[in-house]
């Protein structure tokens, strides 16, 4: 079996040799662009780890992995519009880059490519039980995107509809590219729903995580500025969490700190009230009950042990962001 | 066999009764308001004709024909924002009334939709032929979209390739949907192919024929301004043969006119300097071409001649807007 960093070597190879069509380059030009400025393309190695469990061609799986990535390129590209980001991986975000109605355009064709690459390379059965699998996904995907700006206007979201909101923005999409990778892999059903299941629960560890580093995290590691969800309102398990632990006094301190209006004196009080009502070590508890449902996962897997190291290894990694 | 009013009698009874979910309300209330407010359902209604050629059973046809009128809305929602179009079918646009990012993000998730209704409602193997074709057209639309937006920009359109323009942003869709109709109805490649190219040939001769309206049409019947073509400096038919046809003192009364920036006197000379041109007559002969071209595809097919007479009869319709 291939480790992460051989099988990323495929995809990047099948990525770059992925040939967009010359016209219209205000339609194609943007697609190479994102789709080439990197990214830690887990989705598709997600696809590929689990397609690996089953079968030891990589081949097969990288049509599929390389619609995943298009897919949530193809995400970003109308988040960012939406969220009016500039920047993506160090580099400008495509509608910075070329143009809001560039931007939109782009982004529709590279969800239809989504599509013709589950179409064009797998038989027609194979084919048709992927894109049902994907096409469930990426309507919660939308769902979850929407959740995510209803959200941000909010007062309050209880822990029950954050977690719905994330695990459908973020974290069936990693369910959802195990469980294709197990179909490529000829896996039998029990296979595919643990590793949907294990995907959702890791998925959500990921985001949950996420939110954490956004104010813990170390920015230059990162490359993302200190306490960003903060200043735009998010409502993240550390609000959340925030808000179920005040008790008097911090709840005051709490209704202006959300209300605090110069961001940097916002961002260094969330960290002040946050470490005084024990945030940080709530969130992290709670990201760790997601980790252990997803192990719990693996075990109802008939798979060689070799491949659940490499699931388990390339999981550790996602959540703490070891290159 | 059915007439078109009784088709659409049937598909309007089916978009009605189509559930959409309540939550998120900032996704689902768009969709629910767009595919509302009307709209002549010309897509949906060539795919229900063409199946009709072949099988009577309007059933089987409705849900590919409502994923084809979805699709046809997606593509409005988004270019309404592309285009700044704050008016679609005499209601405000889906982003003027929404805001743009609940456009953007409803428009996603319509398409995704799209999709659903194709693999939801047929057998595998069915489903598998009809997204084919589909996706091909699909990614065509975009295509299509992004040539009219560059040619905005260019001094100078070629006939050739304006025609290939509008075949991909207009036509190819109209082509699709009669050769969708035709699959699902069971038709042998031959009538396929018959009933696509016809689509794409009457498709062509639609837009030339939106084309000329925009200038020569009743304002009163069509509700739109007269000449708004003209004053967004798009190069349609009537602007290339214009170009075309002067000759000495005419080619500088084009070239005034053009960088024009008053509205009204540039239409008004746009009317004056195009009639002694002869811009309309010639605009005319080339529409009747394509519709020729699409009347003589009719002869390959191996089909009940009533069938042909409404497809003929909607065809004219169409083409002469009457209702």
């Amino acid at each position: 079996m291939l480790g992460p960093e051989r099988l990323k070597i495929s995809l990047e190879e099948y990525i770059k040799t992925q040939q967009w069509k010359e016209q219209p380059v205000g339609l194609y030009e943007p697609i190479r662009y994102i789709m080439g400025i990197g990214g830690k393309r887990l989705r598709p190695l997600f696809l590929m780890i689990s397609h690996q469990l089953f079968k030891l061609d990589t081949k097969k799986a990288l049509p599929a992995a390389f619609a995943l990535e298009l897919f949530h390129n193809f995400s970003l590209v109308h988040d960012d519009i939406m969220d009016e980001a500039i920047v993506r991986r160090g580099h400008r975000s495509v509608h910075a880059a070329y143009g809001i109605n560039t931007g939109i355009l782009s982004g529709d064709v590279m969800l239809i490519y989504v599509y013709e690459y589950l179409l064009k390379n797998y038989p027609p059965n194979l084919s048709y039980n992927l894109l049902e699998v994907f096409n469930g996904v990426a309507i919660e995907v939308c769902e979850g995107q929407q959740l995510d700006m209803d959200f941000e206007k909010m007062d309050r979201v209880g822990m029950k509809e954050y977690i719905g909101m994330i695990r459908q923005k973020t974290a069936v999409l990693f369910g959802g590219a195990l469980k294709m990778g197990a179909i490529i892999g000829g896996a039998n059903e029990t296979d595919q729903q643990a590793l949907y299941d294990f995907g959702c629960w890791i998925g959500t560890a990921f985001q949950l995580q996420d939110d954490i580093l956004d104010l813990y995290g170390d920015p230059d590691f990162f490359g993302k500025k200190v306490g960003g969800d903060i200043v735009q309102n998010k409502k993240t398990i550390l609000v959340i969490q925030a808000i179920n632990l005040a008790k008097d006094n911090h709840k005051q301190r709490l209704r202006d700190l959300l209300s605090a209006s110069d961001e940097i004196t916002k961002v260094e009080e969330a960290v002040r009230l946050f470490n005084e009502l024990g945030v940080k070590q709530k969130a992290e508890e709670i990201r760790d009950q997601y980790i252990s449902k997803a192990w719990e996962m693996l075990n109802k897997l008939s798979v060689p042990d070799e491949g659940l190291d490499i699931l388990r290894s390339i999981s550790n990694k996602l959540i703490h962001r070891i290159n």
